[in-house]
């Protein structure tokens, strides 16, 4: 948890001493800087890896956002997930690297439902806030709440539709039959609630025929996360937010065409 | 195979009630309503899947074709390819989506041939019209001749050229000697056929020059279909027409600049 | 060894025959006609792959300059990556193709240091020349040697970047304690060089900050050799130099905004 909170002022640190664009180009490390440590074990040679880490997510961020600027799309937080991956797919190879925190790497199975549904409705108040939360990779009623909390002072929209992004992942992924453990985690809401914000507030003012494309946006979110969590099982690697990022292109980059008048 | 006809007729139900140009938008949905059923047992869901996937393949239509424009390529059958792709990968996580049609999950390995090659000669014309039917999934003589027909009626050329990619690939992968159901049933075919046709006679006007460019497009497809199998091993799920898509792109590419007078 | 120049000058000749921008065509068919022969057993047939891989290269390095024109960026040797990754994935589907030389298909697995490293000192000189003679798919001293000669009588700068970035990647390497074996018979050096070669003398004019650039480009070569060899395992392919060619897109596509003034 401090570790967490030094990581993420370790990767803000490298770029203020860059002194770039740092709301820009910030986050990307920032979000290096906590997902690191979360999956290998903490050494001073991981402290480094953030180091190096967070000025390839610089990098990776004007390379992406170079190719993307052809379709007028941002490059959302896909530096991140890319300079991530390759950080935890190389531990494999490197002996100094500890990647203790990482899935075991297996053939994709088909997931069957062995715990009965009725427990269901219990925690759903505690898995809306942690799916919020585990956008900065842990599970926190307190955190969830906080971020919220956060966002709704930047922007009241924003708030509202991370919230009912969260709780309409929940929904998909439990008339799905999801593992139960993984959506109580927020391990289908995260990806879900950015994308709910992004398609439903960031990018578009908000309206009826923008709710029925987050709508759609957000169902195809949880498929995505379900699709990836089974295409990354045979190299033993999260999905981190990459669900958010192919989702919100493949709705952003006809976006124009579908609804001009809405853009902003 | 009612389940299939039925599909598709729901895929194109969905373009129809959207109202947008059915013609280019339609034909993605309508494959996606032929795979689902072919790969995961039917359910009310699989119907709402059908449903999604069809919504979906028009959005990655609209995102594909927007981001080819850039180099004046078609988006040919690739919206339909990703948008299943992603559902069957996703219904390993999902315990409602029952994938008892999709092969095992393994690694690859080698093959080596058990059959003696003197039975071959004897089904070279039913493997002709298979991969004419693979095309849309199925392995029969009657629908691939009924498809070869149709396709005839439209363009004389097209059918022509889709029965020579068909023998060509039969051909190559017998040469290479690849595993002799799957060339029987089609499934080294399918792809070359659609290959032939779109470099052979829909993007091109034929000539000489084309037909030797056509030639080689085929032989590789049918090597991008086995590069294909051995790359989703280990994910379990179809190549789908990906080899088409793949080996079209590769050549249409640079067409402009390799013969710019036949192009139409 | 024999086979291996034979092949080049057929790759070559391939090239000659179409009396098309040899210079520029013909070094990704000739890397393919090195490349097969290493991996997959002799045979005429693989002598028809190098013939229609060279073509391939040819189609795909078109296709791929066309669609990085773009973003002004070369096409490097990605289009031998490609087609050398395609024809020998399709070598598991065809009996006829005995691929003996490809690495089994695994899971990946943590690396865990067994040798001591006392005796890595002994050899850094070899593995200094294995590293560049790697890039042809064989360690050697002579090798390695003759090449740098080769390149110094070109430009001096790119044969003391080629030696530096050998030398960086092999103490990057051996920091992170990757397999010892693997970074003497220059494994993790081949791509750096390769990097250091691109991004320190060939695309931009020396400098000091080109110089940092360059330091970390070569050190992130190495993660991305280690993270592609994970990506790789489940297929039991090769990385060929594709971890240089991600790491110098990574750094050149940004290359105009961080550094117009060195830019040539």
């Amino acid at each position: 948890m401090l570790g967490t909170v030094v990581a993420t002022l370790t990767g803000l640190t490298v770029r203020d001493r860059k002194s770039w664009r740092v709301g820009l180009y910030g986050y990307n490390g920032c979000l290096v800087g906590v997902a690191l440590p979360t999956f290998l074990e903490m050494s001073p040679l991981v402290w480094g890896c953030i180091v190096l880490g967070s000025i390839i997510s610089v990098v990776s961020t004007l390379c992406i956002a170079d190719i993307l600027k052809t379709w007028k799309v941002a490059a959302l937080t896909a530096p991140f997930v890319f300079t991530t991956w390759i950080i935890l797919l190389s531990s494999y190879a490197f002996s100094s690297l500890h990647n203790g925190g990482l899935p075991h790497p297996s053939f994709p199975h088909q997931f069957i439902v062995e715990t009965n549904s009725t427990e269901n409705r219990h925690y759903v108040f505690d898995s809306l806030f942690n799916g919020i939360s585990q956008i900065f990779l842990f599970s926190s009623l307190i955190g969830g709440i906080l971020f919220l909390i956060g966002l709704a002072i930047e922007s009241l929209w924003a708030a509202i539709f991370a919230v009912c992004g969260s709780f309409l992942a929940i929904l998909t992924a439990t008339f799905l039959m999801a593992n139960y453990d993984s959506i109580h985690l927020g391990l289908y809401s995260f990806s879900a609630v950015l994308t709910a914000i992004a398609l439903g507030s960031t990018f578009n003012n908000p309206s009826w025929r923008v709710l029925a494309y987050t709508l759609i946006g957000v169902i195809f979110t949880v498929i995505v996360q379900g699709a990836l969590d089974t295409l990354l099982s045979p190299l033993g690697i999260p999905t981190l937010t990459m669900p958010f990022v192919l989702a919100s292109w493949l709705f952003l980059v006809p976006n124009k065409e579908i609804m001009p008048a809405h853009r902003q």
